[in-house]
């Protein structure tokens, strides 16, 4: 079963404490993309300027990535440009041009429309919906948001998560959304906003899941050194869709071993600049990282 | 086999969002052997006023807990005043007694010296390791400091770990003993001074463990109210080496399940102010909530 992604796709500029990394391609749905494609088929919504390199597509085809959804339009690509602090949790956005990023309004390719594994990456609550209208039966819906929508959206976003079957957001971003500062609690409000699941990002921390009575915690794999962490929680939220969609096993448990591929996606993501990790990534480095991540965790093995 | 803890005992008054609580019972030591109790018997090395109410005492007593090293002398307990911030992470120190603690030389009753299991709670590490020589042939010793001894005692602080087994520290000690700011690379330099083993606390997002090639993470319990975080370390050393000294099960195996009982004492212990929780806590209440960690954190098993 393959999964669909509505999200942003942009180029990048980074600068962190071990360096910096100039016009590196970026953007939610493709880091989400890049992700989910070592578990299964990708159909992608977004928009780049004629400026986004070719290469970088062509790459993402031969991963089994439909670029279908990818609307070239005339201006530049949305481009970022952010430095790291020290403390690599902390970030300035130096630079914000949404270029042709600025009007997108997500279409739906008629071969998509029969999607049921949906991402909805963080973009107006407003878009996240018309893409749910576009769509004839999604069955799992996932969707991350950001604390300018809570803030500024909150109907829309309300609206919009009453649709939502699982919610992939920051412990500050739940906090603001529950307004709720205890995680439990602030998780309970969320899950009665609408959907049956929220996963937590605690960036250094790990994840928490909360599903009905059942609470899943899974720490982030210990790094010597975070390069970059853009990224992380999109290739989380891919690799976590993208298994789901592979085994269509949305059990507890199946929600549980997406939730560890997620984790094993995004510590990858943050050793190198952007995307450049996930490109020259294995299928063999998941699992021996997946097996890590049981001995990181397993109370009786070791 | 019983555990040795040295360390304070103290009269604190604590006021949190929650209410306050005046004229209670703490200190490491108390805390610990209180965790520590539920799993094997303890020796207490502390010193207490007058002032210092008999009925907490004989309760120990009746708990298992040896207080041979408990001397009394003439002055007021070590006394501790502190608020806790709607954040319960943050805290001011309101006032500070020390009383006869000011001038606490341990004194290791001849009936303790053959102990092996050994805490040194945090205390000045010239005291530390003065325990340590008081002891004819201690074989697993943990040992807690904080930022004050890093910062103004660190030639004996480092001394002392080269006699230390397992290192039990915050993360923000960690980071100022280490001189490392990344966790991996701050455990590696720690054991490299001496400790087989460091477990790194942090806060609400649980325990790490580092020891050798090994690392083994646990969450903090998923509470919907701490009340009072007061003595969370504590229980959780007193948990931990309560179970190692009662299992003598020092493989990696036996010191993550040691881990998790720490875990789940630190838990109980901030649900209400003071060691109130655990002084109305069962056995049966402690394994219950083992296998919520259990379930908590186990990939395939829910």
């Amino acid at each position: 079963m393959s999964v669909l992604v509505v999200g942003s796709v942009a180029i990048d500029t980074v600068e962190a404490p071990g360096g910096r990394a100039d016009d590196i391609v970026g953007g939610a749905a493709l880091y989400f993309s890049l992700a989910a494609s070592f578990f299964t088929s990708v159909r992608m919504v977004g928009v780049v300027g004629p400026d986004f390199p070719r290469a970088v597509l062509d790459d993402l085809e031969r991963r089994g990535v439909d670029l279908g959804g990818v609307e070239e339009r005339p201006g530049r690509t949305f481009r970022w440009s952010g430095r790291y602090h020290e403390d690599v949790n902390v970030r300035d956005t130096l630079h914000l041009d949404l270029g042709v990023f600025g009007d997108f309004r997500p279409k739906i390719p008629d071969s998509y429309q029969d999607s049921r594994y949906v991402f909805l990456a963080n973009i107006d609550p407003v878009l996240q919906a018309s893409v749910l209208e576009q769509l004839r039966g999604p069955e799992v819906v996932g969707c991350d948001t950001m604390n300018h929508w809570i803030a500024e959206s909150r109907p829309a976003l309300e609206q919009l998560l009453k649709r939502v079957n699982m919610l992939v957001i920051n412990d500050e971003e739940a906090r603001l959304l529950s307004r709720e500062r205890n995680i439990v609690r602030s998780a309970a409000r969320i899950l009665a906003m609408g959907p049956h699941t929220v996963l937590i990002k605690r960036g250094e921390y790990g994840i928490i899941q909360f599903a009905g009575q059942s609470v899943f915690a899974v720490p982030a794999f210990p790094l010597e050194e975070v390069t970059d962490p853009t990224g992380a929680g999109d290739c989380f939220a891919g690799g976590f869709m993208g298994e789901l969609a592979r085994s269509q096993d949305t059990s507890p448990a199946g929600l549980r071993r997406a939730i560890v591929y997620g984790s094993v996606m995004g510590s990858f993501v943050v050793e190198d600049f952007g995307p450049r990790r996930l490109m020259r990534l294995t299928r063999e480095d998941i699992d021996r990282r997946y097996r890590q991540f049981v001995n990181l965790t397993a109370i009786d093995g070791v």
